[in-house]
């Protein structure tokens, strides 16, 4: 059930010489299809909008409508995942772009990978986001930090990896969000240096009560922390049973607020 | 004259799959073709074999033997340019590398672009660089920031863009690397928590008489230089004859050391 449309055609090829390929200069999206709806589409076209001005790429992500309503039609009422991928398409002189920019829209259609919706163990990675405010936020093809994070899986049977950056300073799962719950307050990280800012942590802190907090959080906070969740608008909100840093693990089983987020989701499935 | 092999074949396709699309999961070389022959060969697929271990790509440099003897022998005896590129190829479970990673490798020819020997308009990016030690001196995929810092451009008479880090170091151009000349001392940026440590560079610092220095090199310390050059292994030597930072220019009429490396550069293109 993987079908890829390019430039609208399943047909066109990818150049070789497409900036995606060359320089990571573009951008993607990946949505959750749920009873024959595309969750929180809005919301993702709207972060690509934003991630396009950040990157000077003329691109409009409504020209994903003919793709979407294709592949929509083609996932019958299973669910599944969507893919949409923009590049600055191929040309211009080596990093300089081409004045007249042709963009490279990729949309792809995915089955829904396993869902844990129950306690997982999570680490924290070795490897560390750099610092760049230019890029923060977005969602962008530069994905080396998650890729060198995700080569230190422990074995199969942790779900996520937690990534730090150089000032110790909690960020993000390497594919997700976190958010912490200690004494009733629920917090999540500042990502104005580094980290992809997800459409269900925006969700999450627009409708969790109380209200979630944006802060700094260190190591030594998760572990006095009682309860921790990830979350990604395709997986949804995964309750972390135990983490792993070094030869130390804190195990959570407060799961409360984790509970309320896990319902939210639910009904953002079925309305968003 | 752009002729491209991707795995060997000019008729394979590139997955829209590829990890090089979609994390920029891979590396690059570019090389120059002189006079029948492929300057710093050697090292060149060092280069990208230290950046295929520091990324865990399971590949060996060697691999583009028979591309490059084809295209070489496709350039006749006209200078030119070779891009090498390497990618972790299709497939993995998200960030997730596959455990039988099949590489995908893509060689092409290019010709030669306009050289500039004599000095050259440089200006100073907005675009910062962040320190990422863990990517550091490769020639890796992800390359938005010199995207962004190329877009900077003010008009075409600048030839290169001098990029800071957010410490206000120096620390290259956006294709080339920098030397500095002060009262008779060279020196070069340091690159460990950012930058590609160019092979031209390297050359250069073994090369350069009095020895060049590796150092921290802020703004002002650049203005009151005497001399300034950038290298790239294909463009060689880039004298500087002005720097333009925010609304300041500064003149360099002095190029001995900047002479001294076009003349190593122009042995280079024969013998190395």
């Amino acid at each position: 059930m993987t079908t890829i449309l390019i430039n609208g055609d399943a047909a066109n090829p990818v150049s070789p010489a497409d900036r995606g390929l060359a320089y990571g200069d573009g951008l993607f999206e990946t949505l959750r299809i749920s009873q024959g709806r595309i969750v929180f589409l809005a919301e993702h076209l709207a972060r690509m909008q934003a991630g396009c001005q950040r990157l000077g790429l003329p691109f409009d992500p409504s020209a994903f409508e003919p793709d979407l309503e294709r592949l929509l039609q083609e996932s019958g009422n299973n669910d599944a995942v969507l893919k949409l991928l923009v590049t600055r398409g191929a040309g211009g002189r080596g990093y300089r772009p081409a004045a007249d920019v042709i963009p490279t829209r990729i949309a792809s259609l995915h089955p829904l990978p396993p869902i844990t919706n129950t306690g997982a163990k999570a680490f924290v990675c070795r490897t560390r986001l750099a610092h760049q405010p230019a890029l923060a936020g977005i969602k962008h093809l530069n994905r080396l930090e998650q890729v060198l994070a995700s080569q230190e899986w422990p074995d199969d049977s942790f779900m996520e990896g937690l990534m730090l950056d150089y000032q110790d300073h909690l960020i993000e799962g390497t594919r997700s969000n976190l958010f912490m719950v200690t004494d009733g307050h629920i917090c999540t990280p500042d990502l104005q240096a580094c980290g992809v800012a997800g459409i269900l942590r925006q969700f999450l802190l627009e409708q969790l009560t109380p209200a979630p907090a944006i802060t700094k959080i260190d190591l030594p906070a998760l572990f006095r922390a009682d309860e921790l969740f990830f979350c990604n608008s395709v997986l949804g909100i995964l309750p972390v049973s135990s983490l792993l840093s070094g030869a130390e693990t804190r195990r959570y089983t407060s799961h409360t607020v984790t509970l309320q987020a896990q319902s939210l989701f639910t009904t953002a499935l079925q309305t968003c």
